[in-house]
């Protein structure tokens, strides 16, 4: 079986991480009927976390924008995990993103866009999702962006 | 066809405006299955937000239950323009209700009220939805409230 | 007809609740197809908070776990007087909470363990849930902390 969307991945120079396990009580990722839903991804790579920090103050936007897009590699590794192939996604229905913000800083839309724009180019239509972006003040160990993500399945 | 809950709009002294682009690269509104889901609102009055700054500091209460209205009004929007008309909405879901908040402001409920009274008094028993009420520290674009929307579609 | 995870609950020292009322203009709890949403739950004991101020701050972070407990029992009455039983419970799906946090404070996902714990001990593997874990700034009524929760209903 040919994996199409891990394949444009692997062109854009990404690979899909070993699924993040949960950092407390809970599950990474889940079913319910269609709906695929993640936990708060955070922006790990292996067992760091690749950002810490406020958005607008120790990190910059570009920062941030990276940070969501890790987050995002993180959630496509748990929605492959729950489906098999992320060729079973019909919708990235919605993305939650939360960014960990300096005061006074309002770029949360562009700091997820790191994560939206790599969902439409791997997905097409398919990809197009609603959101909330949101600033907080503080996130759970010290991380710059957590994502979650919820997604229609193919059948 | 008639337009039940649009005429009470009406009568009400609202209309629906067109409805406001996303603010990234993302889509406004979405349907899954039953359920249509909204990105986050923000109080867009045509192309300039109606209230920025922090509810009590900058902004008083009202204003905050202004601008919550005000999301809600676009986020029927949103939904018309997905659903073809709010008649056929079954149920108002839920209701996510975010106040960018000054420290120590902790009327996050009244301000929401603005919009959950709206929905309330357009679809009666349909209208009544649950809420997650937050208050934030900082807000895309600085936008003093932002409010995302779950419906339950007719058919 | 047997109610097993409230003789659970009753085994572990703990009671429900009568469902706390909305704090404002919405419902606690409400269905759509197979899925149960609750609206946002504060640490109410009866007519008071339990706990308020920020966790990191005025409150350890075992307090904080303490009221995410109180959230979850809350949630867990609202969630009976949907389905009429517990038994009804197919799977925690999804818990979002959200912890009034002081500055650098970083421990939401020990503090919602509190939470999350009762779940899967009380369920097993049906109560191993996603979810979302945030840091705001200022909370409804100053609680320390919200939780609301998504359930699959049996049938």
């Amino acid at each position: 079986m040919t994996h199409t969307i891990e394949s444009k991945l692997t062109e854009m120079g990404l690979t899909l991480p070993a699924p993040p396990p949960a950092v407390g009580f809970y599950v990474p990722v889940l079913r319910t009927g269609n709906l695929v839903v993640t936990s708060g991804q955070l922006p790990f790579m292996g067992k760091e976390l690749a950002f810490t920090g406020k958005v607008g103050e120790r990190l910059h936007e570009e920062d941030g924008k990276n940070a969501a897009r890790i987050c995002a590699v993180n959630a496509l590794s748990q929605i492959k995990s729950c489906l098999g192939s992320l060729d079973h996604v019909r919708q990235i229905v919605r993305v939650e993103g939360y960014v960990q913000s300096a005061p006074n800083f309002h770029g949360q839309p562009a700091v997820l866009n790191g994560a939206s724009e790599l969902f439409v180019m791997l997905f097409g239509d398919a990809g197009r999702h609603t959101r909330v972006a949101l600033g907080v003040s503080e996130m759970p160990l010290n991380a710059a962006v957590q994502l979650a993500v919820w997604v229609e399945a193919a059948d």
